[in-house]
């Protein structure tokens, strides 16, 4: 597929600033970024010369995309991973006698997992920023609209008025809820650093030091292996899809304030229909819906994978990858939706 | 169903003594603590009579199951919630003039919420003491074959020989951390008032004061209302399923490890077959990748509650009721199950 | 847990018509049943003394509930599988010299499998009862109120003006298809006989007159063993599925249509508040909603258990069993909800 | 993205032919035949004039990718259907005074949903020719193989010998089910054609006679208008799911029989390792278990657009959109997979 031909539906729900992050080149990125410093922290530890360090560091540099890309593909078609092929090119270009220090006593889960959470922690900043101009639009349209009295509706009934304010309230607060979280959640990304099984032993005795001091240049959080424990898997995607569950919220409430003959809320903007001129669909109201629906059984299904079988489960790591990367996506296009749909509202007094 | 013909599999994978707190005796005594202490907290405040708050609370201990319990069933079945019919019948109960000062300001999603805030506090409690007598045995099983060198398994198949001490660490650090988690929730369970549509304006301007006082008195945290956002009811399906999906990777290990042909590990009682004298089934083992399953897939479902519907959604909310339970159980059996399994565990050199 | 006990949300949301099917008593039934008949069946084919198997069909008849359930059940816990605890049992009870021919040739997974599908017919009849009270209901709705104009919706708006019509022909399409189905499926429910491993060699070379003949006095599909294909139990699965959320689709109808301000339909009656006075809270509206959307949820738990491994997986096993049956239950209230607000409900001009 | 950065998962578990018909071209080039041949079948019946439908199918042939394709991107962002301006789009190539025929009386759903059937009856059909590859496959494994002495494995756990061609066709036995279902469900996918409302009043009082013939232009099942019945959805996620969910118990079959100190099966040819030589990894294998555990949980979450509300919901519809065809991927790459492993692998005699 290319950029032109992807499925009409990503223009509703698509985000491809998100999706960017788990396309091939910042996958590749990633692991090189790995591979380069371990390399310079283990450098720092005297387990590798300096100059080997530093020829992987400016190779690793210099290596553009697509390079070496269809060996790698090719290799993780074969091997279930991208890393034995990208070691062996990597090494090639770092040459001899360097090459000998190209992921030292890493594992393929080590450079995979890491390289993970470094696109995680792009995914949240980006979400944050987003999540902010939202909290603005929300905090825009409470300014202008606070006071119009509204219908509260219970179980699906008219209750008691309130004001658009007191309705907005409950929009904002778990947003602002999971603002919070994605903040505490960035900064405790962990790296996975344990080597073939997990246990270390092929970084040497000073592994503890070795792992610190990476994580520290990668800024992410220093932690024992999580090879087989797939918990900070889990809690991103609880994140993800508790911003898309909330948001989902959000756009349930508008699609029934929006219904004709209630109106108590209007959008800026509604679908046409190919069929009835009067229409105007709250399309994006909608999209919000289904991306909520879409996380939450995503959810359930990466949850699966926390029966991770021995010290590797490549089944249950396989899952990981086909579900994390469309729940941060619809997480991103979200939150995108949502922006447009608040700046747009405007509530009708009842 | 009755004790006796409830069905054959929850002698597997039930766990009674979770269940309980999620039978309507449990249930009904969680709601009448809750009308029990709000008439005190409104006493305390000057907002009730302090005969009135005696006589509620006075007449709330009294009643003995199955007081009512019958007119409560139908009415859960009419109003889809057992709230008015229980406040009919406790309000018959205190009589005249008293009787007004029950569920003054409340609504029926004050009292079921919170109510069931204090059954899973309860829940916690029982998981937590399950959880520590776990990782007891874990440490038993380390300190007692800690040593053995066990064939470490990545992709299936043979990696490098660590020891039985480096395995039982990749099961233990997920539950410790499990356990750290459910203290933490325990001290964060929400209390909900918020009255019929959620602003608490019908508990009067002292709304605040009420609330912090009243959480106080069921020692559950003081927050806003969250009747439309499930974030809370999220958070503890997110243990459970945590807690039985680690427990179903430990599963999945021992059924791996005791394959007939590897005896890496021997557990002390197997399951005999009808068919095949020789056989000793893992059935503990599989019992908890099958709870693990459900819980993944459970969350999920709950998951789909957060799209909330407005002030308060009878569809979700009644979604939530069928799903949480089942998963609280599940993480109980697994509990139960997990620490037998590894009491008689004992790992064989390779 | 306790008839009167069992949880409040039951009495909205439970069918004890459908439950009773998945409890003990009618397990263990449906078990003894098989076992009578396939003696029945070797004796017919020589392949057992005609007292044998007399004697086996006696002794089972006779047997009444709570007859060995305690041991059943601990063997249950013990085995993973109710079969050997039972089998010992009859076997004690037939007595010496008869007791060698109980249970001769087959393995746990006949007993079991085929005892479900018994039980699943029966449901299946159950089932196919409510749904054709309520297709009557449907056409007595479609008479009585048929000609009354709707405003269609689309995209959560008015599209163009329709009559009841044809609005209730959009419910009645898809369960008339469902009932089909049941018919279609009840007539297809297989046997299971393939002792130990599957090959039906455990039951001489004339197993396959044998497992014809004991379909036939089972009244199901004689078949080959699907002891590790679980597509039967899949099918199954999605009927219960597609019953629910084609019913929850009407839920979500009825819920909307009800809107205070909007008032296309009135139902006979409204869930009341504890809070609000005026408030008539279409709750089996949403129950339905909610079950529709529990057995969506269920039915991707079920579809895990196709990866069943090799020959005999317990794991998949049990977890069919915590899933099924509440599936059946949910089909089973989701009809008689149905019903109930078919029955009662009256279509409003516009 | 573009093909060559798309994420490296896709490499493994990826499957661009079937991904194809799901790329915006294809789904253009759907619509338009439903347009064109709607206009030919309103022709034949005298509702529109001989050479509109000349000129319309002639535009419409003529159109080359990426013709229109980003008003439509953008249509699709803006309506949440990308109908609206195409229908636009090609009435302006149509032009005066043909262009009134265009579309005429359809609404965007009898053009998405018909179009989407178009193209699952492409996909089955190719889903068709890979699966008699496989059958195809493992027959000869069977002729080659079949007679080696196998242990059966139930519970995890050693049971009895058999044969390789014993445990080939607990795989087979399945697969030939689906292929009979792939053939049955592909001769009854069902037009689309209802019109605004879906009472097909927009396209006249021979709107039958126009369906039939419509239906049998497109090779379709003619069917009453399923604008808010997604069973037929259903239906064919259900068979992506047993494909994928059937192929994944025979990857964890593989993955069990290769571990290291068993071996009863070798594959031709295994993953290699970044940190350990001599693994060779059943990375296949695994990604069917990753395959099916998706398919599986996908349909859960599919299952949730039954509860489709009213006469067309857009977030149901979108959740649709955004499921199944990666369900239809995944069936594809499963089938490509699974015939690779079994033209590779080996019994190896116990």
């Amino acid at each position: 597929m290319t950029p032109m031909n992807r499925p009409l539906v990503e223009s509703l729900t698509g985000d491809p600033a998100i999706a960017r992050h788990f396309a091939a080149d910042a996958e590749l990125a990633a692991m090189l970024r790995f591979e380069r410093e371990l390399a310079a922290a283990q450098a720092a530890l005297g387990l590798a010369p300096a100059e080997a360090a530093s020829a992987i560091g400016r190779t690793a540099d210099a290596l553009r995309w697509p390079w070496a890309a269809e060996d790698i593909r090719q290799g993780m078609a074969r091997d279930g991973v991208p890393v034995p092929a990208l070691v062996r090119a990597l090494r090639a270009a770092v040459g001899v006698p360097h090459d000998a220090f190209v992921h030292q006593g890493a594992t393929s889960q080590d450079v995979v997992d890491t390289g993970l959470m470094l696109r995680i922690q792009a995914v949240f900043g980006e979400l944050r920023t987003h999540l902010d101009t939202l909290l603005g639009a929300l905090d825009g349209l409470a300014e202008r609209d606070g006071s119009v009295a509204v219908m509260a509706q219970t179980r699906m009934q008219a209750a008691l008025p309130f004001t658009a304010a007191d309705k907005i309230a409950t929009w904002r607060t778990p947003l602002a809820e999971a603002a919070r979280r994605l903040d505490e959640r960035a900064s405790r990304l962990p790296i996975q650093l344990g080597g073939p099984v997990g246990t270390g032993d092929s970084f040497g005795p000073r592994v503890r030091e070795l792992r610190a001091d990476l994580a520290r240049r990668l800024d992410l959080l220093d932690a024992a292996p999580w090879h087989s424990d797939r918990t900070p898997i889990l809690d991103v995607a609880q994140l993800f899809a508790l911003l898309a569950g909330t948001l989902g919220k959000v756009g349930q409430d508008l699609a029934l304030l929006t219904q004709t003959d209630r109106g108590a809320i209007r959008l800026a903007s509604g679908g046409g229909s190919s069929a009835m001129a009067h229409k105007s669909n709250p399309v994006g109201a909608e999209a919000l819906v289904a991306l909520g629906r879409l996380n939450a059984g995503l959810l359930g299904l990466l949850a699966q994978s926390l029966i991770h079988e021995n010290e590797r489960s490549g089944a249950a790591w396989t899952l990981e990858w086909m579900v994390l990367p469309q729940m941060a996506e619809a997480a991103g296009a979200a939150l995108r939706i949502a922006t447009d749909l608040v700046d747009g509202a405007r509530f009708q007094a009842i």
